[in-house]
């Protein structure tokens, strides 16, 4: 396959990202949303947020980093971030799942997503954590906007969301006082996540 | 509203880009793909094929441009390619849905997505011309993965697809011999879509 060829059929490839179903809820509550909708909704985030990151931030870099970070979850499935059995194995799947999507691309193409994804994961650069950042608060936004239902189903407490919520604030700290304040006090006041 | 709160208003409210369906299918046929969808594949697309762009391009701003260029059609819905009925107040729906969506966002930002839509529906500027090669070579892509279904159910006839496809030459010379010698000759041959 020539180069052109080679990208064609990754792209046809990722195509399969639409059927990854994540545990978060749209909106309205109608279903539960995809990651490559999630995707589209981080990428679009990041050109609109950049101001709020903490650190000077490349905001094409960002783009490109929430385009392809659940790329993965073609072959690992979406992991629940409150899932600590799925999360334990977390890692392996989705290397093994890299190494075999990632050089469908041209040499220079595959190293630079696997770069990407790793920078992702590795949530370092300023780049990384103002992805992480947005890739926490987005679920809440739906999650609230849905009144609760994905916290609700999962029973989810308010220590375990902190937990996970530590890195919002090391990508952008207006960011993450609006989560505190506007979601996180709202959602316990009425039962949606559990204080504990 | 302060200026977070008027982003964040929008990205709400631009969940229900998720919810607009589109005439092609996803690659394996078995539904169709929607806005959201659409706009994420196009962005990764950008991001991974600048290099075909027959003028030199600002990439970010070709996955700008992707990324919001379906936006309106939260309200004006989606308008098939090859749609004349839908095609003639096409133009009127999505000027006002532009009118009622990007000024939630704060005004700078606003105008900002008003001139990237404009851009993009004019199609002139190198950015453009390669975001519509992108938006064209997209479903050409899906209908041939899934065997031609969307074309089929709408009995496609050649002429329309070079008419719509004449501006994927103009923003890229190697997309468009591509699409020509792996994907229309092919789905002629099949009967897929047919030659008049």
């Amino acid at each position: 396959m020539n180069r052109l060829e080679r990208q064609i059929t990754f792209i046809k490839e990722i195509d399969q990202l639409k059927q990854i179903s994540r545990q978060t809820y749209l909106a309205d509550g109608s279903r539960k949303e995809n990651d490559a909708e999630h995707s589209w909704h981080l990428a679009i985030m990041a050109v609109l947020m950049g101001e709020y990151a903490n650190q000077s931030i490349d905001v094409l870099r960002v783009v490109s980093m929430v385009l392809l970070h659940d790329i993965v979850e073609i072959d690992a499935g979406d992991t629940y971030a409150y899932d600590k059995e799925g999360n334990a194995t977390k890692r392996d799947r989705e290397v093994a799942a890299a190494k075999r999507l990632f050089p469908i691309l041209p040499e220079d193409q595959a190293a630079y997503f696997y770069e990407l994804w790793e920078e992702f994961e590795a949530a370092e650069t300023p780049e990384a954590k103002f992805a992480h950042a947005l890739d926490n608060i987005q679920p809440m936004l739906l999650n609230d906007a849905s009144g609760g239902k994905s916290w609700r189903e999962h029973d989810v407490k308010l220590s375990s969301v902190m937990k996970r919520q530590k890195m919002t604030a090391e990508g952008s700290q207006p960011i993450w006082e609006y989560a505190k304040k506007e979601i996180l006090e709202k959602n316990i006041k009425k039962g949606n996540i559990r204080k504990a």
